[in-house]
Formats: C-alpha cells, structure tokens, sequence
C-alpha cells in the first residue's frame, strides 16, 4: 500500500538519515555485536546531527519537533538500514520525556542539552530481579534522611545500563504505603551505585543490558524526579508512546526480514528453479506481505492520533500486540525461507530473528497488553 | 479505535438505514431463512428507500452518490442488525456496475430504473461445474446465428440465482479462441433457460443460490454486454470492488459476532463467576479484538482508496484475504465461547460461523488471493 | 502408518459391520438429516446384529465382549461409512455401563436386555440452561416423598433426547447440601415429563437433540440408580471413557475428511492440472496427514491403555483435546481445497465440518479438557 | 503418559549415562560453548564407557548392541541433563554406519575401531554454497587419476567439521551423467584439504559448524567408500534414521524445556500469585504438554518399528516434520512464560529456543518433509 502520511520534509529526512546510518552505523555493526555496547561516541554524533531529543526545546539545543514522525522514521530506517541494538530511541523518547514533564526548571537546564548532545546517555530502571513487571513486587526503598535519600536496591535487564550517565531509578519511599514510590535520577560516578556484567542475550547484540545494584547511594534532593511518592503515577505517563514506539521498531524489522527474505528466494534455486518461483514460498510472502501492509496502516493511523494527542493505552497495547506478532511470524518464516543460511549469524535474517524474541516480552508483555486491552472491553460498565 | 472516516450525513444514512433493517428485515429472518429467499418484494422495498445502486444516475432514479462509504455503511449494518444472506449489495455493486460501464444507452434506460427500483433483480453467472474459479475451463458457448446468438452451457453456485430477473451470463464466443469469451443478458422467461433447485448451504440461509441451465437460448443481439469477445477484460474490470465488498462483509461479520460473544461471556456463568472474567476469555477477546481494530484501520484506508480511484487489485485481494481470516478466526471463538449454545441455530453465533466459511472461498479463494499478492512481490521486475 | 492393533477377529468384524453400514445405514442417512432423527427400528436393527452393549453379559443377551476396540472399529467405520449422526455408542458405552456400574440386580434386569435388542433406547441428562457443564449450578431437584421422589427441573441439548425410553436425570437432592445430586431411571410415559421440540444444531442432523421439562415427575424408589446423593461421583465415573469415545469419532471424522478431500484434489482441475499437483495442496495435505497418523498413534495406545483398566482421566483428557483440534482443521483446510462445492451439503466434506464444530465443545470444552490436564502438572505437589 | 516401551536393563542404562552426563559434560558446558566447540577428549571419555558406536560388532570393540532405544535414551538425556550441542550422536549413527553398511572390510578395520573408541572422530559433508539440501546442485567434483582421485570443490555448514577426523564427502564423479556422485573419505592431514573458520550460529553453541576446502586433495583409492557412482543411492539410505534421530532430539529439547518452564513459573510470582495460578499459564502448558505426549507415542511406535526394520521414508519425515514443530512451540511458549529472563543466555530456555530454530531445517527441511509425505499420499497410483 502507499503510504501518504509522510511530508516532504519528512522524506528529506528520511534520506539524510539514511547516509547518516550507512556512513556511521553500518560499517560499524559487526563490530558493536561483538563488543556488546556501542561507543558513546555514537551518541555524540547522532546529538551533532540533532538526532537525539528531536523534541528538546531550541534553549536547550533540540529541534522543537514534537511530531512522532520524525521518530517514526528514524525508527524504521534503523530497522532497515541501522542496528536495532542501538537504543537512541529510548534515550530520545523514554527517558528524556520524564524529564521534561517532571523536571523542575533546574533539572532540565542541567541534563537536557547534555541528552541532546548525546554527552549525557540516559536509562530507566524499573524491573527488578523475581519480579518482572509488577511494580508493586519492587524491593528497591530509598529513605529521606533529611538533606538526602538513601537508596537500596537492585535492578536487573537495564537496558543502556551500561553506557548510561544518568539512571532514572523508582524505588519505594513510604515503608507504610507499599504501593508509594519515587523517581531518583542517580548518576554515574556516585558512590554505592555499582553495575553489573553486560548480559549475554539471544540478539539484540549491540545494546548493553546490565543489572544496577545500590547500596547507600545517598541521592542529593535535587535528584528528585517530580513528587515523591508519585513515582507510579508519573511512570505509567510514558507507557503509551513506550509502546508505540516498541510496535513501530517491530514493524520496521518485519519489513527489513521481509526484503532480506524477498532477496535471498529470487536469488536461492533449489531443484533448478528459484525459491520464489515456489508456491510455498509465493503463499507464505503474500500471507506476511498482507499482514505487514495491514499492521503498517493500523500503526499510521495511531501515529496520527498520536500526534493529536489522542494515543490511549488501549489503541498502544493493541499495536505493541499486534506488531511484535507479526515481526515474530515473519522472522520465523524469513529464516525458514533461508533454510541452513537463516541459522548463520553472518546472515542478518539470524540476527532479526534473535533480535524479535524479546518483542513480545519488552515494554509489558503480550499477556500484560491483553489484560489491558480485555479490561477495556469488559469492564466499561 | 475511534472511527473518525464519515461525514455526519452518512452517519445520518446510518441510523436510516438501521431502522429500516429494524422494522423490515430483522422481523422475518428467521422466515426467510427457513424459505432459503428473501421475497422479492423486499428488494422494493429496498428500492423505494433509495438504497439500491446509490450511484445511479438521477435520471435513473438513483441518488448519483458513488462514494463507497454509503455502500460500506449499509454492509456493516446488514451485519449488525440485517440479513447476512440478503444479498442487494450483489445487485447494486457487483452486477449492475457492468451495465453502467459497458451497456449502451438503451441498455441502461432499459434496465437501470427497474434495477433501483428493485423490479428487475440482477444475478451474474460466470462459475461452472467443475472448474471453479478457472474463467479459462468454461464450457459454456454462444453462436452467432446472424440475428441472435444461441446460448448453450450451464451456471452453478449462482446467488440471486432464483430470485434474478436479468442474468449477465458468460460464454465462449470464438470456437478457435478458447480465452474470448461475451457477457449476455438472459432474462427471466426466455426459452430454454431454466434454473436447477436453490441448493442447500452450510450458511446464507436466506440467500438462493442455484444452478442455471441454458439450452438452445435465443438471445437478441440487443443483449450483448459490451464487446463481442471481450467479456474476460469486462469481468476482471469488477473484481477489485467485488474482492472490498467481500472484506467488508467478512469485517462487519467479525464485528457481530464479536458484539454477540462479548454480550454472551458476560452473561453467562460458570463455576460461580461470569466467562467475561476467566484470563483466557479475556486474552482471547482482546486478541480478536486487536485483529478487527487493525483490520478495519486497513479497510478504512482501502475504501478512501477506492474512492479516489486508487484501488489496486493487490490491495483488494489483501483486503479480502485478511478480512476473511479475521472473521473466521472471530466465528470460532466465538462459538467456543458459547459453548453448546453455540451450536444451535438459535444463537446467531451459530448462523455467523455457518456464513463465515465461505469467505474464504467466494468472489476469489483465499490461495487466488495469495498468487494475486505473490504476482505482485515477485514479478515487477 | 501400519496399525497393528486389532486382532483377526476385529478385522474380520470390522468388514461385517461395514457391510452392515453400507446396507442399512448410508442408504438412508440423506432421510435421516432431514427428518433430523433416525428411526427406532435403526436401534433394533444393531441389537439383532449385536451391536449394541457388545459389553453386556451373555444372561442379558450381550456378547459379553468389554474390549474396547470392537467399540473403536465401529465408531471409525460410522465415521467413514455410516453417519456420525446415529448415536448408537452413545447409548451402548456412554449410558448403559451407568446401569451395569451402578444398577442392582433387578434394574439390570430390567434394562439390560431391552437396550442389548434395541428396544429400549437411552440418554442420560445432566446439562441445564444457563449452567452450562457446570455440575454445581444444577437447578433440578428431586424430593423424598416417602415411596416415592418428586423431580422437578429441566435439561438442554439431550442427545437422543426424543428417542429416548429411559433417561438417566440428575438432581440435586439435599436443600441442604449444593453438591450431592442422585440419578433417576426417567421412562417415557411418567407423567410430567415432557420433551422439546428437536432442535436445530449446525450439524449432526441425522441426531436428536432435545430439551427435556420435568414436572412434579413421581419417580418410584426403584428407579433411582446407585446410591442417593452420590450422583456427582458416578457421573464422573464414565467421563474418562466418555471422552476417549469423542476423541475417536473426531480423528474417524478427520479421517473420513482426509479421504474425501484427497479424492477431490485428485479430480479437480484448475488451471490446466490437478489441485494435487499444486505445491500448496500437496504440503496442506501432508501436514494433515502427519497430525492424523500422529493422533492415531496416541488414541491406539490409549485403547489399549484402556483396556489395561489404565486408562486416566489426563490421558483421556488429552486425547479429547488433542483429536477435537486435529478434526477442526482437517475439516476447515477440507472444504477449503473443496472450493465452493465445500459449501454445499451435496457434498459430504460439507457435513463433517458443520459436525465437527461441536466436538471441542461437547463432552467437556476444550478448556476444561486444558484446565485437568493443568492440574495433573502443577498440583501434584 | 506412562512409556512401557523401556527394558529393565535399558532404563540401568539410563542412569548410567545420566550419571556419565552430570559428571563430564553439565559441569563444562558453558565452557565449551564459549568455545564454540567441545574438547576431543570428550569423544575418548564416551568411547571408554562404550557409548559411541553401540551397534559395533564386538571385534571392533563396540558393544554389538544394534537396538534403537539405547541411542533414544541417551538422545532423551542429552536434551534433559546434557549439552544439545555434542553431536556425538552424528559420529555414532549417522556417519559411521556408512563405513558399516559400504565399507569393506579394510576400512572398517582400519575405522570403526577408532571410531568406538573416539579417537578417530567423523563428520559427512553434502551440502554445498548456494545449493541447499539440493543434492543434484552440487559442484564439487572427483577426478579419476589411475591411482587415485583427485577432489576439487567446498562444503558448507558441516557439524564436527573442526574435529572431524575423517569426513565422508561426496562428489561428482562422471561429467557425462551429472546425477552420479561418489562417497570419499577424507582424512585429516591430507594435503589440500583445509577448513574455514566454526561458523558463528544462532545456537548449538557447542558444536562446532565448518566450511570444508578441497583443492587438489588426491583421494587414495581405498578410501573410495562403496560403489563409484552409486553415492547418491548410498546417501539415501541413511536418511530415514537420521530423521528419526532428529525427531527424537527435538522431542527431547521440548520435553526439557518444558520442565524447566514448569519449574519457572511455579516459582515466580506475578501480582501475588504464581504464574502457574494464572489460567493463561495453565492452558499454555496442557496444550504442549498434551503435544509432548502425543509426539512421544508416535516417536516410541516409530523406534519400535525401526527396530523392525520397518521405519519408512514417510514415517520417518512425519516424525521429523511434526516433532520439531512441537519443539518450535515449545521454546516458544517457554521463552514467552520466562519473561525478560528468557532472553538471557545465563537462562537454559534461552539456548533452547536458539537451539530449536535449526530442527526445522537441518536434515532436510519442513518443505522436503512435506513434499515426501505428499508423495506417498498422491503418487501411489
């Protein structure tokens, strides 16, 4: 299908991204794979090009594009022609915006140009070991001891965990309210705030993921993120766009390891005649083409309403649902198609099929979206 | 998702066209469906209301409105609150269209003002015993015996086959041109055209389907549609509207059978508490609802399409295909959810499932649906 | 896959009873699904043969012959040559071992030998409007009037509901204690109990299938089967069996599907060859094939499990679930690659998929089939 | 399900190599599969417990032992207690029975005793660059010299091709009849024979996966293995079983996986509660637990007649077919129910999901299963 809901600007943008990943990313991929971490380097040149924060006001050195697409685009062309396992995006649009929406104005003169340059890599730590997305099940406690906070805990599958030069840590504040707790931006260099190894994971190479522990972190009141005891609410602000965001970077994969595949069955002969000449192949690429083109039009249209302000939780939970379900189908048959090829990491279809396995499982589960979307359905009464 | 695609006169034309099938249609369904027809007064009456072919021409007396919206509008309240297996959108959309892109002129005033009237019901008869879908395999033959053509051949599977007035018939025209085939109006009472009996259906009760003979029918030269031996380019000229009214249908069927179930699972109890409030009612449920939710975001943006005139065939048979399989998968969860009930015509979970199998088959299967799409990946080179 | 698990003599009795089938069965079954009922003298008739209660002891007319497989083989001859619609197992392995297992003398004496000749048709009631298989929602109730107990209640989609003379009733019959129900020998004539219409099912319309009303219904003390209050624990009794029936006459349906479907491919042309030379067809047909010969294996080994006396509620539970799906999609990809004939009821693929909607419904749903097998894995603790 | 199918003596060997397993191989498996390979030693330890080669005859010194179930077994223990990645299972039944069934008796002197003991370690190499499972594709090419052969050409994809001591290779061996190919066997050490890097696969990190080189290798002539010309035929030959063995293997990883999910969402708790309270957990692990079982009484009826000499090509495809797609969902679910651990290699599921995605593939693909399977449906006529 044609899609029209791009601008001129838009696909100039699109373009001068695109040299952008082919002149800074790609020759570099392997290599990042292999290291487990991208240099922080690659973070100051996507801040240089204003990549980064696109939505920064120019005060403080961003862009003052607040319009999704813009990030939309970058998405799919990383999916396409950049490294997925480079987490911009979640610096740009996951953490920054905690900033912007709960930072005081000290706050924000003091971190946001330095996340626009890229000089200052961010990362949020919520999840904590044995108790997967229940918040609720979090052990982390930080204790007001006047003129600071003394925060101790553990965080585990932190995504730029590594790289990060400021934490967007929750931690519960008020030992009589379990479900009270507080945002603290903890960052690199105070003392008790200690990282773990680099995990090992099925794909996504390139992104560092570690396990943060701290122990009697004393945490300046100035690091305060927005109200204490408001950490939840101010959390569950961000989920939404989290999880457009995460079906969008789903799609963009499915439609890289639909051409991959589309390429390698006009090249591959089995039996004297092109995969794709194949009836198996021809039903099985019509099937993954259709469910694609369909997802892409759903996700557009929520990228539409985005813009208007009218993303729900409900409309987001059904795109990160449905995309991450069709980049698992079309991954799994793109490395069917490849046959022996598909299970070799030289082979990108290897890569996109590892990457796609945590899809389902990242930003709230495929079970979290269903119970979010079924409560919309029965319990409006 | 919000629906944000019609105009307040078409949401207007909705609540019309609602009561209409309230006070008209919804009472004798059951009746008709034990008749396997609905009486032909019904499409009078549909006539009178102005909602047969829409897009006729004022001097037709039709309404002159072409946009499809209209057309989608009714085929989702037929779903909702009509009779599937009334089948006037056959006549207004996919039959009477050939006499307004080839009939002459005294074709047109000869059948276009009964046509919105609902005086002369419309059938079109291409399938043939035994060779499916393959417009190639066709037996059926015209002479041109100077004055007329003698008609010879056999139609099955024919909806409105009963009911039909006017049938636009295919036949080979060229004993040394297997491919060139003419498109015939037979009309009701002439010698040797004889309908077989409505035959029974898994569904569409309500709707006649039969078998239509031809032996030895004179039919005057003024009945040729269109062009001596071009009647396979006339046909393929429907196909893609046809494949978006189907999809519509198979949607709008979807969407009922959703509303039906979710009303069920709430209802009904078992082991002290509603279905509504077992998780896998829920997943399930919320994962059908994803699908119909992206999959009318994809039916949409088709029909905006068609409007502009930018329907592909491509994107027509994806409509079709994924529409298809939605409603299917709808159909069957929705019938397990009932549980026994399900199984009983009774429940219209029942009737719903019963119609939905022939989604995937009619107007194109599903696996002509896929090489049409397949064509399309593979052969633009 | 070469079955080597029936002995000369099942051989031997299996061509007897198909010849059986071809005479007196599948000469009238088109009567039958219309009339929506089999006649009476269709029970004498396999009483004469002995078909009937094959289990029952030889002083009561039976052949004394408890292995399963005669049972097994009759049920996959039914499937391929009979009509899925004559509940004959029903009433000789569902009902009538409730009589032998729980019965005293003088009913067994009573019973027996008419249902052995056919004479005495049976059903067995337990599910209720609104409850659904919900044993604990049950509403009839049956009181101790001193010689005598009153039955008041109604019962919903009762196999054999019309023909039946004796119906096994369950009821609660302590006001005092919601979970102890007893059985009731119900006969045909005893005032007050009435029966509803037969009713419409999507398939299976060779089978009565009926509502049965009771009213101040006088039970004599003699008809109460087994123990007062103990109803629920032998119901439970039978089920294992119960659901390993189900499961073979889904896999004989599948069966029966897989070799009308490959017959047809093997016929139809499209495009100038057989369906069965479509890559398509072939790879749908083989991975059906797979499923089904992998179904066998497992329903052979849990015959002969069976008839060990090993045969556990999982297993059968498994077995159930397992060969209801397998015939679910043999069925859905059989009138698939029929085309539009897969939608006529001339052609018997048409039948089997309007049968085979019901089997993951009846007997206990697929959820509960998943919800014991749940059980047997997490709660052995 | 019980399994019956086991000796007393077979399940005392069970334990043995469970025990052999638990002190040799779990302890240095994370090891070896940094190393991407496993020692050599390894071989020499299995040889000496007599687990390489059962089958041997005693004068070579194996074991004589030519029943099935003792490869099942230790295949079942691998998956449950061993590392999937050590293919000893390759050495021992898939490529040294080729020395067994066209060695002469020179070569399996000069061999098969080495193999049993583990010294000489094999490895067989068909598949080529750009020709897939395709065998007539091939390129590579022997040439007759008078005294010896000389080999031109590579292989790719080829386990144990780093340790390999000898590798049966097969060639093109008459330019006239491009269907002619020859069995060699190349020996470590032999001068123009070298191997590429191990190549970097998704999983089965412990198995060593290489490009073989062959430049001017002069081949002796009595490591011709069997009949010049006839290596196709002999190919052949052994593929029934080596799909049996990898339907087994794969039947095993699902059964792992499935008890180590089991034992996850036992522990974990989400919302109060254990996973496995959660209906949706439950339902998941029946369905695969229910497939499990189901695919082991095929897998156990498929040994048995393999036993007997009976296992066909067909049989064989439908249990690799069909096992390997349990094995695909099972991962699946598994990965699913671990949450963002399952994403982590330090997770066993982790390795299980990368390992499975090879099952479809490897030994001839899903494709070529169903295209045998549909041969032997269709062509029988």
């Amino acid at each position: 299908m044609l899609r029209s809901c791009f601008t001129e600007d838009q696909i100039m943008f699109r373009d001068a991204y695109r040299r952008f990943l082919e002149q800074e990313v790609a020759p570099h991929r392997e290599e990042w794979r292999k290291n487990g971490i991208v240099p922080r380097e690659l973070f100051r040149k996507m801040g240089e090009q204003g990549y980064l924060l696109t939505w920064a006001d120019e005060k403080f050195g961003g862009l003052g594009i607040d319009d999704f697409r813009y990030q939309q685009i970058m998405i799919e062309e990383d999916g396409l022609y950049g490294e997925p396992g480079f987490f911009h995006t979640l610096h740009s649009r996951l953490v920054a915006p905690y900033l912007k929406h709960f930072g005081n104005d000290e706050q924000q003169q003091r971190f946001i140009p330095r996340c626009v340059s890229g000089e200052c890599i961010l990362a949020i730590a919520m999840t904590e070991p044995d108790a997967g997305s229940d918040l609720a099940g979090m052990k982390s406690r930080a204790e007001d001891k006047g003129d600071h906070w003394l925060l101790n805990g553990s965080k585990v599958y932190i995504s730029n965990g590594i790289l990060a030069d400021a934490v967007i840590v929750a931690a519960k504040t008020n030992p009589e309210k379990p479900r009270e707790m507080t945002l603290f931006i903890v960052e690199a260099g105070m003392e008790g705030f200690e990282r773990g190894r680099n995990l090992d994971k099925l794909g996504l190479k390139a992104q560092d993921t570690a396990e943060l522990f701290f122990t009697d972190v004393k945490i300046p009141k100035e690091n305060v993120l927005g109200t204490v005891g408001k950490g939840m609410h101010q959390l569950m602000q961000g989920l939404a766009e989290e999880r457009l965001i995460t079906a969008c970077i789903s799609l963009a994969a499915a439609q890289s390891a639909f051409e991959l595949t589309k390429s390698f069955v006009e090249e591959r002969k089995a039996f004297g005649k092109p995969l794709s000449e194949q009836q198996n192949t021809r039903f099985k690429m019509a099937a993954l083409r259709t469910e694609i083109d369909v997802a892409q039009a759903f996700i557009d249209q929520c990228v539409a309403q985005h813009n208007d302000g009218k993303l729900t939780a409900v409309l987001a939970s059904q795109a990160k649902l449905y995309c991450s379900e069709v980049e698992g189908r079309m991954v799994d048959e793109g490395v069917q198609l490849h046959g022996g090829a598909g299970y070799m990491q030289e082979y990108e279809i290897c890569n996109l099929y590892a990457n796609a396995r945590i899809s389902r499982i990242l930003a709230g589960t495929s079970e979290i979206m269903k119970e979010i979307i079924a409560r919309s359905i029965f319990e409006k009464r």
